[in-house]
């Protein structure tokens, strides 16, 4: 490692950004979380919002990951097509300044169908080196946009995206059912039932409707529409990431509080999954790209 | 008619509202249209928006549809349940003053299914009675929320509502796709091959972070997006509409600008349908009512 005396990740997203201090070994031992995501940022603001990250956790190179390589970010990484795998992330990578290196995406393109991927690909790549993924298998990338990823020998082979977090956050913030949408989102009765229903049948933008419906009817809770609401968005995306039938193994990667509820929706479509933590993916991924720079 | 001296007929929505002076013939003499939907108006402030209307078209009696007779607007009108014709919502009518009747919605529950409507039920009705749509027919009336509407011997008989309209608005308002959905919609190209691959196969959430990641990846234009996510929209719409088989005559109601676009989206699923302007039906089911006050 080029990198001697450590370095820093930076998972760099739309709304929020995580920084790591990582010894040469891997270890994570300083980080913080803050809300500076890549829209908070002016266009000449990246470097200054380095600088930032630099005050709180040391003078070290920097690994940066995520929405900061966007057109929309710093500066713009290229895609790095399918099939990808951590070496030609590792070759990939833009040098924005001498220190300063951004992970690229992942880009999908057969048959006219497209898809794009920027900061899952570390934490998904990163999950086979630590082993924490069967490397020939299927991955749930839930966030604010999904992503259901086939791996093959440990590279990315194809993957969809599926507009799960986003809608759900659209409906709840700007909708007529966001009255109702305000309550907690657990795995409970409601987000059960309406992801089995979900993962039968496809006709969401209707069911959505059947929320408010429900409830001014007296059909069901208010209390109840948030998970339910929730449930049939997640099941839609179960019934869509499982609609290629496959015997592989099921692995959820990303925060606890939402693994859970997918997790509790693949279940509804008789599957078991193994819920993985996006963290610590994260920090593998960073790890193995460094050991290449 | 009681209402010697003719009325005046409000179609009250959420974020605009029309007014017509009608006269007992049932002909419009005038009329104005503004954006004090019931939204804009405070919970204690409908005396005065009402007061406002009859000092540009006269002090006439009212007779209000829509969103003003939900528990958002002035006074609640209990919904009507299906089947619901026109006598029975003559009959439903909420008098919210001596002179000022509001028009109930109507509401569909069956095998735990709940929808409702505000505003469609005059134009559906009244469409019947101008003999302006099959008495036995399927009927769509595209707007914020799309209803699909099955009439049987001139009632509402059964219907389900899809949410296209305002989930197009939130993605070209607040979403990640915003920036590319500011183009005009037109029943184009792209417009018809998204409603013909909506149509055939159900992945909408998947579908529309396609409309980014196929500009990203140079497979389409950006000019082409607002049109093709208008088009998965509504071919998904159109696919739910049209999933009970029918050989019914499908009627679109509504402003001319949205039938024109669900008409070619019919188009693009093998079906003809014919074009009502929704205003008509509006002022043909206004005058139905008052001739039974």
């Amino acid at each position: 490692m080029r990198w001697a005396e450590g370095f820093i990740a930076v998972d760099w997203g739309t709304t929020n950004r995580r920084a790591y201090r990582m010894d040469t070994s891997g270890k994570c031992t300083a980080e913080f979380e803050d809300d500076k995501g890549i829209l908070s940022v002016p266009k000449d603001g990246f470097p200054a919002a380095i600088a930032d990250i630099r005050n709180r956790l040391g003078d070290h190179p920097l690994l940066l990951a995520g929405m900061i390589g966007s057109n929309r970010g710093w500066k713009e990484a290229a895609y790095v097509p399918c099939p990808a795998g951590i070496d030609d992330l590792a070759k990939g990578l833009l040098w924005a300044g001498s220190r300063e290196a951004i992970i690229p995406g992942v880009s999908y393109l057969r048959n006219g169908r497209a898809d794009v991927m920027r900061g899952e690909e570390i934490q998904l790549l990163g999950a086979v080196a630590a082993h924490l993924v069967d490397p020939t298998g299927l991955v749930c990338h839930p966030g604010t946009h999904n992503k259901w990823v086939t791996l093959r020998h440990g590279q990315i082979s194809e993957f969809q995206t599926v507009m799960t977090g986003e809608i759900f956050n659209l409906l709840k913030e700007y909708s007529i059912l966001s009255d109702l949408l305000q309550g907690e989102v657990e795995a409970n009765g409601a987000f059960k039932q309406a992801a089995a229903d979900a993962i039968g049948e496809a006709a969401l933008t209707s069911e959505l409707f059947s929320v408010r419906a429900r409830v001014l009817l007296g059909q069901s809770k208010k209390e109840d529409a948030a998970a339910y609401t929730s449930g049939l968005l997640i099941g839609t995306d179960v019934r869509i990431g499982l609609s290629i039938p496959t015997a592989a193994q099921i692995s959820v990667i990303g925060r606890p509080e939402l693994t859970k509820l997918y997790a509790a929706a693949i279940g509804q479509a008789q599957r078991d999954s193994v819920e993985v933590d996006g963290e610590k993916c994260f920090l593998a991924g960073a790890h193995e790209i460094a050991k290449r720079i």
